[in-house]
């Protein structure tokens, strides 16, 4: 089946006082329309042709992508213009699925049960059973349980008000007829738009089949209007990842107190504490245990790691029974061979450690590469940058780092050599040796402190 | 209208279980009786009058202010003895509201509606409509609707319990009545108090209108007598806060995981991560990021400015595009310019940061101004104190302080000047110059590591 | 009475999706089986039996203990036959209790009010009106409400199934019974199970009275199948600590964010500000104040003292009136005497700190005795460990340790004594001296920097 799919972007979303098109509001760190284009892309539609309106240039922008058809409407003039605006770029298609770009938890399973069940024939509907449906138009149907029509809200008799059964808008629209009947709609209502709605009183009155699907939840269909509903979105699509986390065997201290921005790999019988952060893309190995309030972002972590509280990881790829932190900050290009061990207040950047070393406290390394089984002492500082350039800093297996050394770079310290504590290393050290450069210590005796001034 | 308004705050509290008063007990950082004062203030009434007794010392001084009267009442003998003892202080009061020091989200616009409805010649009356209003006096109202009565939880009949307008016990009494009722009360009861409630009795009696007026909510009107009651009224100041800062156009990543104690003013566009805390008083502007629990405190942030994860600020002001965190702590006095950045364990003290000058990575900066496109290496100190007094660094544009660097103040370094990775810097550096104070480095070879003891 | 408690700890919890026995899981960092042990124990019995199957080794190694009687069911055929894996250790007893190592929230108070009802004579069953008792067992009463019989979901009516009262499987078998019961149970049901609710129809057709006791809430029963019912229980047992630390006059700034895993004893009067954690025995004075996302475990608060946001304390020791943090690491053997302030970035491992004494800023003090009223600077670095030793740094009363100070241990600093800003401090420095070891200053004029690569 040809399957096109129209999303609607065009938006302004003045009720979320924000300078940002609401379609690239973010849920879970990603913009809602990006939600839906991913949605849309597991169908394999096609082509998928977003319309745009209302700071159309900065989405465009913000979600450029090969497989997008970018389309302008010009005026908001209704759901029903909107999608008409696509129809020149929808030549041969047997369905057009009409999506909304501020719907961001609607699921491909739920998409394709409604593009199947209405396949090229019939005109597809998605509605819901709703707890509440004031706002939403009624789905009316006759004793034998057809859809007859949907009414809007303002229309609606009191006994159709009691109706749950509302209409997500979302459809599916027979390629043969979405030309004839987009162009038949009218604007003559109390807000003068076109309504994509209105061509299900057209299927019906062509006696084209109205098939019906729903979404697992209610939720699935909601969009956000401002930002407390944005923050009900978020919340829903947390709850979703904390559900999905404990079925594959996370263990979760608060499956309220994690949030998942991103996609996150995770092996069996891992342990998340409270409060943790993962985005991007994060993949986990099993038994490893991540502590309060860690921030992990775009990072591996191999099995039996261990990650202490208020740690923040960034491309960072940990090796298997690490211990990183507390208060370990990885930054981008860090690699810990397995069983090396960071520890609290410790910065490492575009940093190789090897296999069994120890960064334990107070360092920064940066530029460098460190063998195995090397002890940095607590204090010790890479000087990688000097004002214009950055510079290598090497130190190899077994190295001795007394604490408080600086280390200019570019320089190689070499296997099982040490630093005096309190050096500052300018000059290669040979493997073996001893490098010291430390004035000598003098005792002045009856020594007077400053006086209070 | 000559407005008085008086305040029960004399109560001990015991369940709270606390050598602190009741009243002085907070929601949002702030005593209970604190909010119900703003409150009152909100409708500049000619006094405010405080009726302490437990504790009443401590809670005077606690809330001290020019505008507050303070009553002792010696003997707690009820609610209705309580107003009584502010009565020699209300002389030509045309209405005297009630409130209580224990009923902190009482809102002014609730409380400017039972003023003005009751005005100078009713008895204005706080009515709720509950879920559950057990163990509240029940209002009874004949078949027009009007007042007739409050009856005790204890003294109503079965038909009277299944009512759910309950009193709040806050009413506003005409000026020229308090007097002789407040007088004319009774203690002839079980607990042999003098009750408030029992003025409505007297001016149906006297056929003086009753006027009611209700919150906005229930939670409003919520006392605290506990811990955990504490924790609902937090809770439920927090959701208002929450609900707030999204109407304004703030995204907040969880509305149940931010904290606001004061004065909180935002700009357009901030986005606010999971367990941010503000307290004091804050100002942010426009498209400003606050990342994961950060503790913003009595500080500005400027627009467009990126608040990283672990960040905690203290009477800071941050300039416009700053970088600040992870793990930045910036105490009182810290004021970056334009585009500095402040980096992870870095932590600032009365420090002036010029336009672009950058402080990434463990680093102490105290008493210090420092210029613009300066660059401070890890683990850079400014050793402020000499044990007695505490002196100033001075850093000038451009300049470049090396990694490990002791900056003994007070001291000076020029513009453009250059100190040398790990060199502690006692005398002033010109400008343009490079500052040295470092032993040459010896490599010792063949050198035997300790032995194990 | 004669009290026997055989606990069922053999399944396999598939659904938890881990390579851990299901009883192993940990509510509230400690085994579901360890909570219901725990329970058991409070009632004093004679003998705890803990039956195993799957993974048995490591369940008796987890919570190996003198008192519990390992019965291992090398088949899992059925409740029934679970128990009687351990009837051949129950000689002599008056009652056996049965429990399951997967409910763990069990109360001893509920356990004694089952225990005592039933007695050496009567079958005791445990049931609990529920809200949606789908799956659990019903229990059917006679017109005067004797227990009749336990009817399984699958087997009952639509009117038994209307029945809110369900069957949680926790018993007390009269111990002179049990033995036959046990004996005469049968596998011929659909499962091919020998069940244990099968003993309620013996007791009846023997007209041995059923005696029955609820729990206090229908919470205290749930168990645990997968990680998501896991969660349940975490939030559950964090409800009941976060009520327990209000009633015991703790202000708690959320009590949904709060986590208490372990014994936690608190004086009065103690604010914990949001997403703090406590784990192992952690006792708290009065007064203490405890700000946001802290770890604290297994360690002593003394009164008046201040914890700021993220420390983190283990195994540590705070006297009265100590300031710590903002990020202060504690590490074991961390003992500060009164009035002792840790500030940012500090950590201390084996560290006696003494009287009023200061480590403010960015330092590392391990293996060392500090006396009182010390001022160690910042960037200060007890070089403790030389690659194969750890030594111990001794810095007497009232010492001035100037920033960026390396103490190579072992050394000491005498009372009174000061050492120079950015010195290595090799040998022992007398009292009231001052130590300097720091090369002359240069300043070379007209420096050019690197140019840019």
């Amino acid at each position: 089946m040809n399957l096109h799919v129209v999303i609607l972007a065009a938006g302004q979303g003045t009720r979320m006082r924000s300078s940002l098109p609401k379609v690239l509001h973010p849920v879970a760190g990603k913009a809602m329309l990006g939600h839906v284009i991913d949605c849309a892309r597991a169908l394999s539609p096609q082509c998928i042709h977003v319309v745009v309106g209302h700071g159309a240039e900065r989405v465009q922008k913000a979600l450029a992508a090969p497989d997008l058809n970018w389309v302008l409407q010009r005026e908001q003039l209704g759901t029903g213009h909107a999608v008409a605006q696509a129809l020149p770029h929808t030549a041969g298609a047997d369905q057009i699925l009409v999506l909304y770009g501020d719907v961001p938890l609607l699921q491909a399973t739920t998409l394709q049960q409604l593009s199947q069940q209405a396949g090229a024939q019939a005109l597809g509907l998605l509605t819901v059973n709703m707890q509440d449906p004031t706002g939403y138009g009624r789905i009316l149907r006759d004793a034998a349980g057809r859809v007859l029509a949907i009414v809007e809200q303002k229309d609606a008799s009191a006994e159709q008000l009691l109706i749950s059964e509302g209409n997500t808008g979302i459809m599916a629209l027979p390629g043969k007829r979405a030309g004839d009947w987009l162009g038949s709609l009218s604007n003559q209502n109390a807000q003068g738009e076109y309504y994509l709605t209105d061509v299900v009183a057209l299927a019906v009155a062509e006696a084209i089949p109205v098939e019906v699907a729903h979404p697992a939840s209610e939720q699935e269909v909601m969009g956000a209007n401002n930002r407390q509903q944005l923050a009900v979105l978020e919340r829903e699509y947390q709850t979703r990842q904390a559900l999905r986390l404990m079925a594959a065997g996370v263990t979760l201290a608060d499956p309220a107190r994690v949030d998942v921005r991103g996609d996150l790999s995770v092996g069996q019988d891992i342990s998340v504490d409270i409060n943790v952060i993962f985005e991007g893309r994060v993949v986990i190995g099993d038994n490893v245990i991540i502590e309060a309030n860690c921030v992990i972002r775009d990072s591996v972590i191999a099995s039996g790691s261990h990650i202490k509280a208020f740690s923040h990881l960034e491309q960072a790829e940990v090796g298997q029974s690490c211990d990183v932190g507390p208060y370990a900050r990885l930054r981008p290009g860090t690699q810990l061979a397995d069983g090396a061990k960071i520890g609290n207040f410790v910065e490492t950047k575009k940093a190789i450690i090897g296999a069994g070393s120890k960064v334990n406290h107070l360092s920064y390394i940066g530029d460098a590469e460190v063998g195995c089984e090397v002890n940095i002492g607590a204090g010790t500082i890479t000087c990688n940058y000097d004002g214009v350039n950055k510079h290598q800093t090497r130190i190899e297996d077994g190295a001795f780092i007394g604490t408080n050394t600086a280390l200019v770079a570019p320089v190689t310290v070499g296997a099982q050599a040490t630093t005096a504590a309190g050096s500052t290393i300018t000059t290669d050290v040979p493997a073996d040796s001893l490098a010291v450069s430390r004035a000598r210590q003098r005792n002045i005796n009856g020594w007077k402190r400053p006086q209070k001034a």
